[in-house]
């Protein structure tokens, strides 16, 4: 099978330098070009000395002619850049997996209530498929344009999906408190997120509405097996003193009593190959997916009293952003899905 | 107005170096008797050297005799130490302070259940005071066993008792997704709390059943306004990875809308010296109270959707134990409340 | 006595805090105005919620008539602000205590080599006291400009001192191996101390040389009993995962035998009131100075080879910061040495 | 190339789990025994749920008729130990890769003295050969029994050896100041390792005298040109607040000026595949090897003064201990050095 080659739009923050270490042992892709306008002509192990001996490339101006010269070009961007190179690459036939919120919202007025701008080419957001593997992975296969999920609604949808899909729960009383680590806020020099201000330190953020609500909420609508019901999710994260990891605390009110909770988590996950469903009774720790692209599963619910707790874990960078990525490339490519994704979280 | 004298049994655990940081400042309190049988004649400053220059004292064997000429003993015990020391102190007249679980539960039968060992004497649970000033200050006052609240209930309590007082929100169907630093697990050797081992990562713990369940649905059971309704908690505590602080996240559902939540928690807490509730959209971060006897409280009303989130932090190791039970000290002897309580956080 | 008047300039960075932290409860000092040209108008409680309850006071632009109705004025600031306002204030009679770097080098040559910029104000630089009460308390009591101490060479000086006030050591092959929490790089958003940057690591910076190095090799030789030798230090700061402390781990060579060198710490520093020699044996650990104005200090020769290892250590915001400036402001206005100061670390 | 079995004897301790990790995708090894007394019968992946998916293995008591099946058998146990059970293992012509202390030093007298016990198995010490494959790879190659080095030894001998291996310092002033990470204190239940104890403070330890001190003057006098001179180092270890990595700051005093000392390290090094020498001027940090098994080094002599300041970061669980162990197992079997040990450093 072929290597194809790979370029990175924006790869001076986290998920770029996380997709970095991923593809420098998939057997099947290459990095051919990554881009930075701030960082033109410097070397990715220069500003990244962790990959020293793994790449010999630098960074250069985004280039829509070079790009074009990729089978897959990923975008590691904030919002609202993916959209502005995104026609020139559909047209020329190139296949994109974009890991920032621009197309994960098909509702164009949603997303820019919530993210404060015109949306830069609305004509494409119909085209995107959104690319949770565990519920799109047979139009993931054939899609041009992937939309990658937020890592909050990773690590949501994942734990909400089995007690959702049977319509086992009330969909209009659901609360996600979920809390990550500070990677998620990026690699950009605010006050707010230096050490001295977020290390020893822990905090609700954004409570009165967070951009990853209405994700959330459009893909647990999408499951749901009636259309008669609406979704309603109280969504309050949280920041850690750590650096990866995201913890989703999930709540929902069953509707019945649901004779084994745990075997259903089991049968719909048994064939998924990053989402792991533990013992009951188990708790997952953050640190049992550091670096790898799991998600693990408990669920319980307490005392019997007909309120369901699922507790969620993923790695932000990995699962909920950068090795879902490569997930899905892999899907699209027709390579095995987990290639390139069977790192043991680093633990201790 | 004299110094009392105070004993400390069990010194040496993070709730006993707490106390004595505390009472090192204290103008009307002055430490006689700290006992430890493991530290027996080991001065507290060779264990703890942030006391060098404080105290000239030594742990010792505890004895009733000894602690029995103290004003106040406080019990900074594991749960089932205290109840068999209670009765002979109490009965030479000194009044007590307890940090531990023992006599927080007025139901013998609940406490036996949760503790897993029968209560040691029974006959004295009803004289203990639940030793939560903002909600019992007037039976402090003159009460001979205080039982000073769990870290956990007290962030919990306080940010629902403006709600659950009014009776504006569902008692039966409220949410405690709260979490603790590590110090909260206390100073026993452990693997599970080796740095290793928690640093880095973040958990949810006893999701099935936590002890201090039964304390919070008791104490908001306590300030209904009718007892027609009854309580129910959810409660899923977590491990953060850091040292101190407890970070209480609440939701519960209005019943009908309110006008203005903000104030109604503004004017309940207007006379509080500890409680501080921020301005509307602040969020509080448990840095705010790192070693300080407050609990910061926010409220919001995410999309008005009629689900209320209260946060809620405090120190779990100074308002969430050794710096409420001087305040409750503070009350029982007449002193200002605030007396050897006004330090400022430390931050950064 | 009356209670003196305090401005601070540039109260908006960690020093700033730490100085509204400690002199909150300052029994003999008012913080009087605070300056900060960016949080003009903002109270200081909203920038730092610590401080909520403690003052009703906000920052304003700086202005040398407000400052000079005050009897002392702080420097918080990076280096070069001190020098530009300086002449104005000490005209008009005002005392000031400059945390900054700016009057702490003798040779003006020197600082401006180092900080790579022209003085402001040479004039002054004479006038300056070198604000290390254990090296130049006298000195202190009249200054008019006391140029506070930094942090790596408090640490560095006071575990130095006893050796090379004898002539013990070897003073051209001194070595100080030290490392600093991250509050040390200040409050400035910066990418390289963006918590997902500088968390969970270790690392050296500026071997080959820092600011601090001419600092320390000036006051070293100051306290030498000879001119004849000069002070040689290989200096190497790191940066450690953490917000507070700083740990000198000091090389010198042995001149000749020493009977108990153990005794020779213990005695010069018998009536320092912030410097505590532990018991032989003993390693200083930060965290039982964090929140305190100590400085505890540890000596070894190990397997007896004619090599002297100290350890000392402090919290680079209050001894090697502002505590050390409140310090220098007792006693420049002839109050106690350790008023508002004698605060019990927090540990854990 | 045949798969090779593996044995791992004390596989619930860090460096246990680290074999496990970098084995699960070895290519051309494969665990066939794990042995715990305590945790017989317990699945490893429940132990360590980070392993879930990579292994159906429980542990077992050790024996040595199942050990001796396996090709290659790993100790990763605390000292004393190994010598119990080696002679058997030896005798049955199993090959033995040893990560605790116990055949590092060649004078028994020295290993009876540091580690305070007498050895078990005397007749095998000179057998071993001491596993630094940068000095001894061709001995590796052929050998029965390894003996793996110690994570501080590691660090600091790479850094040390191109300045003694030339002769260029003195050997007798040698100063190794070093970090580590707390994963280095194991797995055990000790009150001194709780997070509450060592997050956020930093110390030294074992600054009288350390057991790395004799392995780490031992392989440094191996390495000298000349046998005239006799090296010792003064080694002050200490204790980071973060689990993995090890840095050491290295100083020794020229004895004559050198030209290009950067030429010297990259050219000694220009062949290594786990060395990597940094462009002047750079400071390793430790989480560029994070996970790796690389040491990064850099080299500078500050003012130009005469003293070379060496800095040298691994982790201590890759290249300190277990990633060591399997480039120690390449090597033995003929595989290609870095097989299985080319993860990237996980960063941020």
């Amino acid at each position: 099978m072929k290597v194809i080659q790979v370029g990175i739009v924006g790869g001076t923050g986290y998920t770029g330098v996380e997709l970095l270490r991923l593809l420098a042992n998939h057997p099947q892709a290459e990095v051919k070009v990554i881009t930075s306008r701030a960082e033109d002509g410097v070397r990715v192990d220069t500003l990244y000395p962790s990959l020293r001996g793994f790449y010999d490339l630098s960074f250069t101006v985004p280039n829509v002619d070079t790009l074009a010269t990729c089978d897959l070009v990923f975008f590691a961007t904030p919002h609202g850049v993916a959209q502005a190179m995104m026609p020139a690459l559909i047209e020329r036939g190139v296949r994109v997996v974009d890991l920032s919120a621009d197309f994960r919202i098909r509702d164009q007025q949603v997303w820019e209530q919530w993210y404060g701008q015109e949306h830069g080419c609305p004509e494409l957001i119909e085209k995107a498929v959104y690319g949770l593997p565990e519920v799109n992975r047979e139009q993931i296969k054939s899609a041009q344009l992937v939309a990658c999920p937020g890592c909050y609604p990773t690590a949501t949808q994942l734990g909400f999906i089995p007690l959702l899909e049977q319509g086992l729960v009330d969909a209009g009383d659901l609360i996600a408190s979920a809390a990550s680590g500070v990677s998620g806020a990026g690699r950009q020099g605010k006050i707010d997120n230096l050490m001295s201000e977020v290390s020893d330190s822990f905090k609700a953020y954004a409570c009165g509405g967070h951009r990853h609500l209405p994700e959330i909420e459009q893909g647990l609508s999408d499951i749901l097996p009636s259309q008669d019901e609406s979704v309603q999710v109280t969504f309050v994260p949280h920041l850690l003193p750590m650096i990866r990891g995201i913890h989703a605390t999930l709540y929902a009110n069953l509707k019945a009593p649901v004779a084994d909770i745990q075997a259903l988590f089991e049968e719909r996950y048994a064939n998924e190959p990053f989402v792991d469903v533990l013992p009951a009774g188990s708790h997952p720790q953050t640190r049992t997916v550091k670096s790898s692209n799991i998600c693990r599963i408990s669920v319980f619910e307490p005392q019997q009293r007909g309120k369901v707790v699922v507790l969620s874990v993923i790695d932000n960078l990995t699962k909920g952003a950068s090795g879902q990525a490569i997930q899905n490339m892999n899907i699209m490519f027709g390579f095995e899905e987990t290639l390139g994704l069977n790192q043991v979280a680093i633990l201790p």
